[in-house]
């Protein structure tokens, strides 16, 4: 008996399947790139095992809690929030009460991947097996072979890149790479923090930023230079990506006396809704124009309504399971970075969507057009079998294949990894199974593409 | 010969299709929960035949009008809108001519069900068997067994919702009850008339309503007692939900001052667009208050353009085929209500959508979050195979299949509804028997869910 | 060995390929009927041979030069633009080593359908075989077979029609008929250039269309006049219709003092942005106004961000790639025309969209009510096989398959019409086997239907 089967995902026409099949053997032992993902590398730093299962599969997931309490389960029952989880027994049971909720989701493709591969287990999760698992994934945290490293060897990662705020001393990372372990953990830029008016603390945060980099970041110039001067110090410890998750995609090109005077207003807290979304807007282009010169990779990361619970918010803080997508427009809102960068050889912006509708209408065609635009793969929700599969049909036509860069695991979830790059790896190989099966390629070029979607556009685009 | 396959709409794949065939037999039989709907009281009051196949196919089902006239049929030669159809076999020649209009739309199923199952036909409908048609129709529909009542029964009702206005006296449902006769019909309140300063008689029927319950609408005070009494009224008689008709989604939370003086400037004819937008936002959001109350399930059915066709309304007025959807937003629009609600444990709110863009993007993401809210099954243009595979396709990875309420017909059209029921249970199945041959989920989960999908689902959401 | 698969584009089901295969044979060999295009009428006055291979299939191509632009190649080395291309085989080099970045692309199969079945090859085009594809269609290019006029009969096209400003003389399609050659050229009424205030040269145009007309077109009456007596023009050339590439599809009904003011201020290039849309608006009423007189039929393509590419378009001008759709509305914009002619009998509007959402939303739903719509095939990016599926899945069962009006190939690449027509042909047997697999129609409708929409439709909607 077994959790999973071998040829899951794959579709049900015995000649597409077979081709699938074939497909998937040469890519299923591949090394793991996780170019974007927001794991922690204080894990790596001190390399200590996830203390129980419920702070290792429920506490960090906010796929699992959302779904939870969309059905009347209590965040507070579920401990979430909770520095130590003080009975993380019923916990883990009111989870396996409720598997049955994640039916059709990802999640449960990612749990069960997790729970058969790395934990041995045979039987579905439910109200009767939950102390089994409990007290079967207990034990083995415990053990050697589960603390962080051991996982990310085992995983056979090559890269894994976590996201961070241009405050953070990165000093884990630091520790990582004076460790003599040979685990590549980089960091990835994310300036929202020091970028977004409308983040917690931005005053006192431009103020940080000013001291750390040695920068007057009470004037324009000194602000801009604090922000270079930390990029180059992502850099030299290994970060290739800078990641920026605005509410919306606008740009602007404002002059240099417009970017005083709105940093002026901004600054200390000033600026109508209107001149905090423009300082958004003028702040990617900075981040463009900054790539163009220093080689990172810029990733937009656009149109999630945050934090849209406003009862959970107050309770609960940030990234509680309630952001929404919302509709978002690309045609427009990049077109001023675009005609100032849309056309430079070396840069590289990769673009994400919560809208599926613009992948087809907007992104797709723009990827197929700038040199400096390529398609990131499906995100969060979408982030899914159907989800990857809407996103090859919707996109490949026109944009082609090469105009995209891999998969990105985007996680929280450690355990996860693994399970998420195999559902990713499994939707390509049905794709392209499909593809051939009906003509539309030849196989040699299929078993050319999935190596290519697997590791090697990964590679190029995130220059690693 | 037949009209309909046994194994319709079923994957074609044969390892697939029978996994399909085993779960369809588990289901085919269930009693139909019909919880919303546009059929009338009266028919099940009166008892009375339905006089000829004209007034019961195609009088009152404007997906048949509506093609018809797209082509060039005028509405005039289909008695469109006439109390007593004086040709109707005429009418009806000229539908079987252009039967071949609806190949590959949802009507041609449900039409060819109800032909064969309810009046055992097994050659096509054409101009060739038009007479064929409207005679044994026509004979059949003055037997006993075709009598409302006797319908109801043999189609397994177990509860039939009809729609009606605070302003109905709701008769035919207290003649229903009181007949002895054991169908359960119950009304929805749907305040349309008396909440939407668009509606036709708006003014009059805000006096009106005050008049009926008692209470004096001239003022905020007594109009919110006087709905709040008519809920109750229609909650008295069997109501489990309301339902809401709006141009768009949007809700509102204004102060009791603000209220006031927003009603007594609507309520006289006056206000602008935006003040009877807003007017109508903060209904919602009342509506809700009162859920929360007295415990009324609370349907949203936004987002369609209607009375499109100007000369068509001007003739033949509402209904008539010419409601067209416009693009629907949802993250911003139901912020107000769920920032006072959306946590309620004991409210639900059912989301409809004519924008299939929105499933992904806003309903799947929100209903998989907040506990007071449920997706509605695909609405009108979308009650379609196609419509209800990309529902469940777009939607169940993010909200699962636990946030979702199994089927409504909608249908004016009473012969359609086993037809309806039965596409939508097929489909589901076609959903199901994919996700199991694609290894997504296990075999007895899929037994499991087509239960709660058909029955189970239905009944908890609407509390029948 | 061969580049094209008998079966391709056809479902992976053996059941459901066998009912396609059979349903292509009955029209793989039908007529191509031609009716929206961008193909130059001069060749076929001319008769003279293409000049070289990248003349041919490269420069004309934007779908291709775009792809290879988003990877890095400059346009200058593809020698766009340039009257004489001075070292095709470089281009063609160029083009052949990046042959592999169209995999998964229409332009994939359609150029794999013309190397093999107008030039004979049989290898894939890569940089091994560039040179032999060079030298192999190059000297094919120079043998009478391959004139453009022994093409057009070789192709068994039935008609071709071009696009064309009111300003041209129509020289080219003069030439044509009194050549005594048979083909069927004929053109298309497109106004932009005398209707789009953005359109390089407008004012000057008007001042031109009044001349040639004999019109002063310095007056509003003057001007529609002048409209008017072109249309007429076209017509008497054998035009059956009109073209619209408005940003939006906003219509609107001004009052003939309104229309006079605004002109004034619009022909001598005055005007705010909101009143130059408002012109278009009112001019696309007019056309409408003029469609019912003269009965051409009016197709409406909007939603194309044109020229985005600010640098590309400095450098090279129109039509290089740099198109990007936007979001597009129809239910309020075609209300006004709607109000006015949308029940008219003798009127066809047929629509195109870039914006696949508004399928189910929008336009199905209309043209499946108003007599006056027919919806346009899958328009540039979405020509290809899943943008046809989508168009199909999402639009048919609204609108039917009678209220569609069969394929347009759009194209500025001659070669490319057999294979378009081709993908189109599959595709539709595709979708149809698919339908009769599932039960959804019968085989004998499918086998009416792929006549319908491969012959009758189009002959039907455009008067051919």
């Amino acid at each position: 008996m077994a959790l999973l089967h071998d040829d899951r995902l794959f579709p049900a026409d015995e000649a597409t399947r077979s081709i699938a099949r074939r497909l998937y053997a040469t890519v299923r032992d591949l090394p793991i790139i996780s170019p974007h993902g927001h794991t922690q590398a204080g894990w790596f730093a001190t390399n200590e095992p996830f203390p129980d299962p419920a702070k290792l599969f429920i506490q960090p997931d906010h796929y699992v809690h959302r779904m939870l309490y969309s059905q009347g389960v209590q965040l507070e029952e579920l401990e979430i929030g909770k520095a130590v989880i003080s009975d993380p027994r019923k916990v883990w049971r009111i989870f396996a009460e409720h598997y049955y909720l994640f039916r059709g989701t990802p999640s449960r493709l990612w749990l069960d991947y997790a729970f058969q591969e790395q934990f041995g287990m045979t039987e579905r999760l439910s109200a009767a097996t939950a102390d089994l698992y409990f007290d079967t994934i207990s034990e083995k945290l415990q053990t050697p072979a589960f603390c962080p490293r051991a996982l990310f060897d085992n995983f056979k990662m090559e890269v894994l890149a976590t996201t961070d705020s241009p405050l953070d001393s990165l000093a884990d990372i630091q520790t990582v790479r004076a460790s003599g372990w040979k685990g590549r953990i980089i960091p990835t830029f994310r300036p929202d923090s020091v970028v977004d008016p409308d983040f917690a603390g931005f005053a006192e945060n431009i103020v940080k930023l000013g001291v750390q980099s040695g920068n007057d970041t009470a004037t324009w110039v000194g602000y801009v230079a604090a922000l270079r001067h930390e990029r180059l110090r992502f850099k030299a410890l290994g970060a290739t990506a800078t990641d920026h998750g605005h509410p919306t995609a606008r740009t602007a090109n404002l002059s240099a006396a417009e970017c005083e005077a709105l940093f002026a207003k901004i600054r200390t807290g000033g600026g109508s809704k209107d001149e905090q979304e423009l300082f958004r807007a003028q702040m990617l282009t900075e981040m463009a124009r900054m790539s163009v010169e220093d080689g990172l990779v810029m990733q937009i990361h656009p149109g999630s309504s945050r934090n849209h619970n406003a009862g959970i918010f107050k309770k609960f803080g940030r990234d509680m399971g309630a952001d929404i997508p919302t509709q978002t427009d690309y045609v427009h809102a990049l077109r001023p970075v675009l005609d100032l960068f849309g056309n430079e050889p070396g840069l590289t912006i990769i673009l994400f969507t919560l809208d599926e509708g613009t992948y087809s209408r907007e992104l797709a065609p723009l990827a197929g057009h700038y040199p400096a635009l390529r398609l990131g793969p499906p995100w969060w929700f979408h982030d899914s079998p159907e989800g990857m599969m809407r996103f090859r049909e919707q996109a490949t036509e026109t944009a082609g294949f090469y105009n995209t860069v891999g998969f990105n695991d985007d996680t929280r979830a450690f355990l996860s990894i693994p399970a998420r790059h195999d559902v990713a790896r499994r939707t390509d190989c049905a794709f392209l199974a499909k593809m051939v099966a009906e003509h539309r390629i030849e196989e040699d070029e299929a078993f050319e593409l999935i190596q290519d979607l697997t590791v090697n556009l990964v590679r190029k685009a995130y220059k690693l």
